[in-house]
């Protein structure tokens, strides 16, 4: 079976830096797949990409070793299950808050007697091999989102459940939890302190950390601190923000 | 109806800086159509994209005041003329080599009898206004790239074609049919004096001249030059820039 | 922020009239916003009409000031906040029953501390404006069906649910409920007299009511009656009648 | 093979009421399939649909008795006998001006060494039937626009094509083309009477004659004038006019 | 109302022969529709296949008597109701494990009073006739797969499930229950006499037992063992291996 | 530069076996990228698919080491061009029957001063490596199909054309040219010698034939006589025949 790239990288102690999806279009996915991530995860949950779509984005994935991952839009099992068929190789779930919501996760990318995942990998024999169905429990990764004020009382139990490969701070949704304006890439103060606190109690039980970033700079930071699977950004604030640079480098020059 | 607002820069003697989409999603286009560009032009030449998704795209410009172009694959009447029907305000038409291809791209842009578009703009009306049937022809650009060996040599009949608009000059197929490789920016050399002499006979005749570029630098030393049509890469490029750049900046920091 | 135009009509005492969209097509959808709706709303549920799909038709409707409202499903997080981040500005949620239903219901359209919305409004704030995060939760409309049995024994309690925006009724549904045959636009009847129960509640509580009609007729009496929502059939119905009407005149005149 | 309900019509002396298809979508096509129309046409040219979306357009159309046509873009080869290839039976061509294009376009309608229609009827023959390759040439309909000031002048010669099954006048091209605003149902006047001379010339040379209408009444009016194959409106008009009538009820209603 | 054709093999003592359809078009869907299945089952599941494209198949199926179905993602309302609407007569459901499933999956079946399923039969009552809002509840089907160790502990609580249809055997995940490795078409063994034992259950209470199988071999015994629902591979499957087969034959001719 | 790997096989004296795509789905053409072929050809012209769907399908297939080539509609500019800068390593041309047109065939797939192919590789570069724009005209395959009547008068013209790398033959379509019905797999007869004489023409010039077949044991016949280039069936048809076989196993295993 095609092994995972995030799990060799972290057995080997290093850090994965990943890139984000949120165009639904398997064109824009190709061209971020060329540009030098470990991984890439189609944001289901806040990009504008559906099931269908998200499925030629994985394939275009596949014309390169990056690794696909899946951010779902909620623990709902159908969508879970069927990125995982659709050949994923992570599910990041949004706003796991307890250990029950934490097993359930790891249960629907777990088949039977581990979990409660069905079988029928249909496309995911084809990317990974024909030993999928022996290989994939211990390949595919279930990640939980930490960013939550219901989370942050239960870090010890949702970070400590078995099989949890893991956890993924949303630092937008972890600011409002904790009474602060949306944001990410906070310098210090209550969110950064909790980011770090999040790391700490991981490390503590072996489990990756991982940290949506706006910046390089920031994502770099982060890796230093410990984070193992670093995010930038998003290909539809890269195109955004390039976009507009460009434009105001030539109003400039023409006002200047 | 409303205006085009190319047409009222150019007026002004302004310039226009132009944007350009490959990728083949409306919520791409709606992103770029958020940064600052005067016009966007959907390429249906080298961009990934069809009919289908291109109308989406131009629903997508439409959300705001930015004027939605397209280039078309071919000097094809089918494609042109579907796309005018669509709501393109302009068509940039690849490869035009002689007078009479010029006047068979204009004829494709305007109703009978000044040309041969077939009536019926199902979208174009709703985009542009009832009163588009009567104001449509002196609406829509029509817009002759200029990148062949044969058009360099029939310069002038091009260029005088009455009803004309614009030429636009695609500067790697301009190298190519020089003998040179395919790229754009050119500092000096052969294809530079070309696009200079392209932009004199423009400017002799009173037809706007645009350039595609890759970098907004560039393009800005072409409004100065006197361009009034100016492309900065594409969302392709800045996309696959940017990302590799972000991803570098990380490689680069933990490296050092 | 673009302001919700629903609620200042109902700030004025006001009603919306709204459209229904359940044909897949971003075209269809740019039609249907031309002809003068308050509002219209994308049918996820009974509609033909999938998330991806919905999207575009977003888009379409975001060309005018028609504000943009969707119909889910189901009481389902996933598709519900995936609706707003798209930039839908009211959610109507079928088979309200309860309470706890209705409080799910607004949670999952608010940030926290308020909701458990999670935070990444991709699209919203490209159609709301960049203070999207400060003033989502005061524009988004959280709009509960009221239809079933169960719900009409706990009105009181749904209708009070502090943050509630708008009650809906389906009367298809509700005559179902009350044990008669799915229907809409009754004249009078056990029906009509659950109808008018609702609006009475609503009215006392300072909730806005609104209703699902077939005819423009039965709207009116509904708006004259109070309801400050209506609905009149939907695109697939006036499509389908219009279209046998005109063929059945010139059978018609044929045969005549 | 499935007989062509038209010819059959057309055998027997009768009319044919055609509905119009510019929505792209395959649910607003079986809706409109079930309306009553003896035949529908995907409008591929001044309709927003493109290839792929009219090839389900045709699938909905195949759920019904209802005779499934095309209007292709241009006399462009490659799309005639894609649609052919789809199971359209029949094919509306625009622009149609002398002898020459009428016979090129039968010409790619028939199979060697009729003409030069190349053999691949990978969905045709699911929907036609086994017999297909011996049948198609006698079942598919060849049918040329008659809309330019040049037709009019070759009138005889186009109508007079061998091959040739029917016309269809487009009237807003025909004013046009005649020096009047581009408009349909002419009730009298130059256009009217050009009309008329068409569908003399048809009948001199028992070809069937259509035309494009917008009403009902007008439809009626010319299938008693002789005319055959009677198009009324188009979805997007049904669903436009339908629609904006309903929100004008009520806004008067409440006006009044 | 159209009935299901399912529902008059069963009632004469016959087997239904089903076709399994994993890959997500309507041509495919067409062509499968044509090769003899007595029902064909869009798998929302483990295929990939989303709801938009679901649909279309759906119209595809609808071009022929072929009864279609649905298996959908997982025991959630909003994507089986959104199934039923578009028109599939009979719903598969994986996962059944206890009671209280078994009815929620029957609840959404039926309309109230008898379940919980909202009333909207859009495309249903096109594909139904008329008076489906009447005779839905006895015409679609709600069949629960049985395939989790937990089932095989609640088999008689839900076969005698009042109103379930069938149950469907899905011997992979059945395997894995058993703590074996998923396959199928078991010739004998714990997995087979499970099976067995399954249909043992069903026939006492006169429910319909189906399964799914490999090859026709297996499915041939299946019916003779007295399976009424008998599914052979998938379009995937199909495809894949006979691509194979005649690649492999010419290789081997060559090589031979 | 990524080679092409019919190149590598025909300079080794070897035949390529070559699978058919008609289903437009990236799935399907992956699962088909899995099957063994030497290379895939997307059937642009007889097959379901449009330009947009078939970018998924090169996709899906640049996801494997098989050869990626598409089948045009017809000799028509803006496709093929389109075709090529989405990736596909070879361009199979139908009803090539003259030298003109062989001429013009390839100059669309050569870049100035070779041909008049425009410059904008997007996606071509990712997949084939940033030195396609040097190495384009020497990996791309240019491949004339003869099956007209023209076309047998004209052989030696066509085959010598400077440039071709391949012809086709498409055995229906020279069947109905030479006055049979059209079929394929002839076992002898005039249009099987039509085929032996273009093969020898082909070996005398140097230039590769290729034949589409429908089994393969005709392929494998062909491949002997010395076609490097054959083609067996399609995914439609293998899809349909072997659905058909298994449901037809079950059956008759009922009946006897």
């Amino acid at each position: 079976m095609r092994e995972n790239g995030l799990k060799i990288l972290w057995r080997d102690g290093k850090s994965a830096v990943n890139g984000w999806l949120g165009i639904p279009s398997s064109f824009s996915a190709e061209i971020m797949a060329q540009a030098g991530w470990d991984s890439l995860t189609i944001d289901m949950q806040h990009g504008i990409v559906g099931y269908q779509t998200a499925v030629t984005m994985l394939q275009a994935i596949s014309t390169t070793d990056v690794v696909p991952m899946v951010r779902v839009p909620w623990l709902e099992p159908g969508i879970i299950m069927k990125s995982l068929d659709a050949g994923a190789y992570g599910v990041i779930c949004p706003m796991i808050s307890n250990r029950a919501q934490a097993e359930e996760l790891i249960s629907y990318c777990r088949y039977a007697p581990a979990g409660t995942r069905s079988f029928g990998p249909v496309r995911a024999m084809i990317y990974g091999g024909a030993d999928y169905p022996q290989r994939a429990d211990d390949t595919v990764l279930a990640i939980a989102m930490i960013e939550t004020a219901e989370a942050m009382d239960n870090l010890e139990e949702i970070i400590g459940t078995p099989g949890l490969d893991a956890v993924y701070i949303g630092p937008s949704d972890l600011s409002l939890a904790l009474g602060h304006p949306p944001r990410q890439d906070w310098p210090d103060g209550p969110v950064y302190e909790a980011q770090e606190r999040i790391l700490a109690v991981a490390k503590r039980h072996g489990v990756v950390a991982g940290i949506h970033n706006v910046t390089a700079e920031y994502a770099l930071r982060m890796i230093k601190l410990g984070f193992q699977l670093v995010t930038i950004a998003s290909d539809t604030r890269l195109l955004g923000v390039k976009a507009a640079a460009e434009v105001a480098t030539v109003r400039q020059g023409l006002a200047g």
